[in-house]
C-alpha cells in the first residue's frame, strides 16, 4: 500500500536530510514512486536538486580550501576536504562520459575525478603528477556517481614526493584504485 | 635577408610535401615571416590547414580500421593502425586542456589520448583497461602537439588480456609512458 502524498513529502524531507547525495531515482526506488513524483515533491517542498545540495553541503562543510587549482578546474564535486592528509570527491557519470556502444563509463573520466582529486589534496600551489598506477576493478554506468577518497599516504623528506592513494566507489562497490606519485614546489632543500 | 614570395611559396609546397605535420608556427619560425603570411600562402596554394592535413593522411593511409569504438571517440587523431599490433595519434594540447593557472597540459588528457589508442588497437568490438602503470615524464605546455605510438606486447593466452605499451613524445622528446593491461570479448575460452 502506497503511502499518502502528506506522509510521503514528510518521509522525504526526513530522508534528504539524512543522506543529502540520495538521487530522484533512488528516492523514486524507495516510496515505490515515480521520479516525475519525487521531482514534484521537491518542488512543492523547496528542496534542491542532487547537484545543487552537493554544492552547498561542499561550501559548507569543507574544512580547508584547495591551493594547487581553481575550484572550476576540478573533475568532480570536492566535498571533504583536509590539505595533505585526505579529501572526497563526488563525480556523475553522464551521457558523455560513457562509451555510446555499451554505456560503460571511460577510464578516462575516472581516472581524470582521482587525478585531480590527488592534485587538490596537495598543500601547495603547484602539484604536478609524476606518475600513478592504477586499476579498474568494476564497470561504471551511465547515472552511476562515483565517491572517490582520496589519502596522503607519505610525504618523502628528500624530494617533497607525495603518494596519494585514491580509491573510488559505487554505493561502496570499488570501482578504480590508484596509487599517485605527486610532485610539489615546496620540497625541502636538499642538504 | 627574406626569400621571394615565389621562393617562399615554392619553400613551403615542398617542406608540407616532406612534412605534412609541420605546424603553421613552425613554418612561421623556419621562413622567418608572420604566421598570417603562412596563412595567406597556403590560402593561396590551396593547401589546407594541419587538422585537415591530418585527416586525409590519416584516412588515405590506415591499414586497418578501428573496432573496438567509434572513431569520434578516440582522443586524438590516429595515424597508424595495425590492429593488435600498433598504432599513432596526434593530440593538439589546447587552452581547454592545460591548467590555467601556468599553461602546463592536464595528466588525464595525456592519459586519456593513450589510453584511447591501447583501446583502439585492440582487434575486437570490446575493448576495457583492467590496469594502467604510467609515467608524466616532461611537460607538456600548450600549444604541443603530442605524438603517441602504442605497441601490442603480449596477449594470454589464458585469459586474452592484452598488454599495451604506450610512449607518448613532443618533439622526439618523451613526455608520457604508460603500460596498459586491457580485456577483451574474444578470448579463448579455458580447457
Amino acid at each position: 500500500m502506497r503511502r499518502s502524498k502528506r506522509d510521503r513529502q514528510q518521509l522525504l524531507l526526513e530522508t534528504i536530510h539524512d543522506t543529502p547525495f540520495i538521487t530522484d531515482e533512488e528516492l523514486a526506488d524507495r516510496f515505490d514512486v515515480s521520479i516525475q513524483t519525487i521531482r514534484l515533491d521537491r518542488l512543492e517542498l523547496s528542496i534542491p536538486e542532487l547537484r545543487e545540495r552537493i554544492r552547498s553541503v561542499a561550501q559548507a562543510s569543507l574544512e580547508d580550501e584547495v591551493r594547487s587549482l581553481p575550484p572550476e578546474e576540478i573533475i568532480g564535486d570536492i566535498i571533504d576536504l583536509e590539505l595533505d592528509r585526505s579529501a572526497i570527491s563526488i563525480f556523475e557519470v553522464k551521457r558523455e562520459h560513457v562509451f555510446r556502444r555499451n554505456q560503460i563509463a571511460r577510464g578516462h573520466h575516472l581516472f581524470a575525478q582521482a587525478n585531480s582529486l590527488a592534485v587538490a589534496v596537495i598543500d601547495d600551489e603547484l602539484a604536478l603528477t609524476a606518475k600513478a598506477d592504477i586499476r579498474f576493478t568494476n564497470q561504471v554506468m551511465e547515472g552511476e556517481r562515483v565517491v572517490a577518497k582520496a589519502r596522503v599516504s607519505s610525504v618523502n623528506p628528500e624530494n617533497g614526493r607525495t603518494a596519494v592513494l585514491v580509491n573510488s566507489y559505487v554505493d561502496n562497490e570499488l570501482v578504480f584504485s590508484g596509487e599517485f606519485e605527486m610532485y610539489r614546489s615546496n620540497q625541502p632543500e636538499k642538504g
